[in-house]
């Protein structure tokens, strides 16, 4: 039997498994609704669940689990930091149930981190060894590969990109700071900007997607903006300016090769594109950063799911 | 014979060259002014009597040469573009010349970023795998050590960061673009916030530290400081603000373990150190990042040598 991995996504709302071959050819799929209303200790019930159900199927030889989490992840000892999306979870490991439960080498790591391995693996980042993953929908996070390794930094909280400051004093951001990248353009920030100027009497479309304008999301946004609405447009572009100017960061920081941007956000398409890909070229110190392509990443909404394979892969293979 | 390594610093006004054995004890050294402005052959000219000189020394058996250069350089061909301080330059390579001429495995990188190895392999940072090296003088640059390795991104220009925007539209940079850490907090801008402020006719003891306010360096700003007078405090804690903001944003893309400060600003001491930390400490995102240290740089003027020694070894170790 070929050789094979199997990945586990812990999301807030689903937690989903699959065995993949070293292609990144799935195998065998499961999924099931997160507990995690119920506790941490449900939590890491069902995922000791969704593996032996995914170990069961007999489908390939697994010889290593990843997993990807919701929250800042120490990869050395398996712990997560207070994840959002998981209430009480506090800083419990989930890499030792899962080894102790199962014997296989086991890795684990922050679901956007390993986003970035995965479409690097499997995705449209094949070959390439400096990529940036950057994830814009309800927050903004994301994943560096660097000289093909993830960076993790000391502890395994590197990458949270969403959170450099663009506006000192600006909006207040979802950590408690303010002026941060992801307080000026997350799916959040792109409604709030439709929604307060439609408050300010601004004459919109998007005002008859929804009941009320609080109901106004980022995909409303897009639709309208998508119609050639001119509120909606200027949300994009002066949300879009904010994300260049902090990929144009990145890229004096990091200098990736391609930059590929998912989450729901990216649906947007060109409305969101072109005044990210315009405002790096405007920002970039040097006419040597010009050329570092800004791509839609290509996993979906399964690129956790590729990530923890791909983590897992890159974990046996030393 | 112990096996040894030879480091060149090619600066803008000397060029420095050493051997050091593995434990980064300096055994043999030489400098001269650089022939700059006799353009780029002579510059290579330079550098190659200056390792020739070395090695004739016999001093040690020298099994690779590592070099630190002032500009963005591709480690895989030696190039260095641009470099600001060599007149004429281009993108020739230094590494074809040397290793043509000595036979020896030759290793090229940027000044700043090397020095971030030097410091990791012989100075403040040792046994530290993340590590943050950042210098503020006429510029502010830097060099990441991460898990181990320089991060030196796809072709070798990456850690530029003092190119992050921290006031969109704000003080124009070396580089052309607005509102750059560099522009706000380098050695220049904290004696233009002095000189500026002189003008408008605000008092300070530093007038009577040099002819006429043109004259105020950063050096002169930090010896009023020192000396309690309010506008050169106030000058060091709006640009240490700044830098704070810039290493929180660090600390949040890349989780270093240590931050070192080196360059002839951090002369200045407390009254630079205090509000940098003091910032940096109210602008991380969690307590998670509270505990990550920020000290002073350990090999002075010397840091490029080290870096450019440590980064032979470091080549040569494979």
């Amino acid at each position: 039997m070929a050789q094979c991995v199997l990945g586990v996504d812990i999301g807030g709302s689903q937690i989903r498994s699959a065995i993949f071959d070293i292609e990144g050819q799935l195998l065998f799929r499961t999924q099931t609704t997160t507990p995690g209303e119920s506790g941490p200790q449900a939590v890491i019930d069902s995922v000791l669940d969704r593996i032996a159900q995914a170990l069961s199927s007999g489908r390939g030889d697994v010889a290593g689990i990843g997993i990807g989490v919701p929250g800042p992840a120490d990869p050395d000892t398996g712990k997560i930091y207070y994840p959002p999306n998981l209430p009480g979870w506090g800083t419990r490991s989930i890499l030792d149930p899962v080894r102790d439960q199962f014997g296989l080498p086991t890795f684990v790591g922050n679901d956007a981190n390993v986003a970035a391995l995965g479409e690097q693996r499997f995705g449209a980042g094949k070959g390439i060894l400096d990529l940036l993953y950057v994830t814009i929908s309800t927050g903004i996070g994301g994943g560096i590969v660097s000289g093909g390794r993830l960076l993790t930094g000391w502890r395994g909280f590197a990458a949270e990109i969403g959170h450099q400051t663009l506006v000192i004093d600006g909006p207040k951001c979802s950590c408690g700071q303010r002026g941060h990248l992801e307080a000026l353009a997350s799916g959040p920030a792109i409604a709030r900007y439709v929604i307060d100027a439609v408050r300010d009497g601004r004459k919109s479309i998007v005002k008859g997607l929804t009941e009320g304008p609080e109901e106004i999301t980022a995909a409303h946004v897009a639709e309208a903006a998508q119609q050639g609405d001119s509120l909606a447009s200027e949300a994009f572009q002066t949300c879009g300016m904010y994300i260049g100017i902090g990929l144009a960061n990145l890229i004096h920081i990091l200098e990736p090769q391609l930059i590929l941007l998912g989450g729901g956000v990216t649906n947007a398409g060109d409305v969101l594109f072109d005044p990210i890909r315009s405002t790096v070229r405007e920002h970039v110190m040097s006419e040597i950063f010009q050329n570092i392509a800004i791509e839609r990443a290509r996993l979906g909404d399964d690129v956790g799911l590729y990530g923890a394979a791909a983590l897992a892969l890159v974990g046996i293979e030393g």
